[in-house]
């Protein structure tokens, strides 16, 4: 689905940036990046630093001039061309403070391209929109990616379901020890996505839940083993197996 | 390599104890456990919780006698025969604090048989082994484990090569690119294991390191993918595509 990225500059900090990039292009940083650059990397003028936008690849650039507020880079080459994350969403329900920044962040590292909070019965944590976007952000300039997952707003499960994309499959992972193991059962779909994978709170879903679930025709319910998994090692876990069955390990 | 667990009851308390288990036996709590039975859960006398040791299946317990330092509990009847875990070890290079705790805690609900710290060049974090010891036994209560994973004493890299077991496969996560993928790696070999997995510090293996996993004979290389994870996320993803592909799921 994707191919293997080049190797990329370890050493180089990278920003994630809403301009577009392109030879001699200049970038303006807001005051966040600006002081992240100038007092906690402590870079000066004529240091360079990798740029990405999730469109144009990623691009060496030089940094121009550094004022209080704002800093501007120049843009040099390109280091690394735009590469395609496979489409597969994590629809999540949340989890409490510190295990969601984990999650949010190890997501993005697993390669998703959306995450989206999913409301079920059982669901007793709330989530900060803007705090999942601070670190889907930090994750993806840290993992080398050159896009960042869309965070998308949080949903209620039954409105979820009822405006389900034509064609997108979705693997729910049941906590009743019939349904088939996740590897087996993406080795078997002849589907090549888009894929969302859903996992449920804590509590489990209801039982009215995992009925909708069963009966949900783009739906394949699938195991996660014998063991009693954390919400959030079990959505870690899913990503994983499908990266390595189905994804661009 | 294992069969599914039965159902266990999650309403029910269950506790890892290093007594014998059996019909009609008595066990008696420490301090700590007593506190967290009586003051935490709020159990009274008569109340039944389970009690498992890692030898002797999972067993229904009903509370004798409650005192301030110590507990007395009667064994009942047998819930769940012993299962056996896969023999599946996992060596990584400390990570700092929390990180490790959630490490630790997620390695046990994936089903590892044994954690074990290995110190390398790069490694800069280091364990508190009775940390480790609680959050293991903690995370495989609630895991609904049969047995609780071997936390092993820290240990230098050229000495873990240096003693390696007869027998024994090393996967190792070598982030150079011309590694196998993981699962098919485990799909080629042949070997029923037992395995070990061995994940790098933050800042990977240096290149002597890595040459010299490299030419061990029980090593393989595999990749996990073509981002830059973190540590702890690159071992929960080893651990949850070998139970997907070798272990118990």
């Amino acid at each position: 689905m994707s191919t293997a990225l080049e190797p990329f500059d370890f050493a180089k900090t990278r920003l994630y940036v809403g301009d577009d990039l392109a030879e001699g292009a200049e970038v303006v940083l807001d005051q966040g990046q600006t002081h992240y650059l100038a007092n906690v990397m402590r870079k000066s003028a004529g240091e360079t630093v990798l740029l990405f936008n999730g469109r144009d690849g990623e691009w060496l650039a030089e940094i121009a001039k550094i004022g209080k507020k704002a800093l501007n880079l120049r843009v040099l080459k390109l280091s690394r061309a735009q590469t395609i994350t496979p489409d597969l969403e994590l629809l999540f329900a949340p989890v409490k403070k510190l295990r969601l920044d984990f999650l949010v962040q190890k997501a993005t590292e697993l390669g998703v391209s959306a995450i989206r909070p999913v409301i079920t019965r059982r669901t007793n944590a709330r989530v900060k929109q803007d705090r999942m976007v601070a670190n889907v952000i930090e994750a993806a300039e840290q993992s080398g990616r050159l896009d960042v997952p869309e965070v998308k707003p949080e949903v209620r499960l039954d409105a979820l379901l009822a405006e389900w994309p034509e064609g997108r499959r979705l693997i729910f992972c049941d906590e009743a020890r019939d349904a088939a193991p996740l590897a087996e059962a993406l080795e078997k779909s002849d589907s090549d996505g888009p894929w969302s994978i859903l996992i449920g709170p804590e509590g489990g879903f209801t039982d009215e839940e995992r009925e909708t679930l069963r009966g949900f025709a783009p739906a394949i319910a699938v195991s996660l083993g014998p063991r009693i998994m954390r919400s959030d090692t079990a959505a870690l876990a899913a990503l994983a197996v499908f990266q390595a069955v189905k994804g661009d390990w």
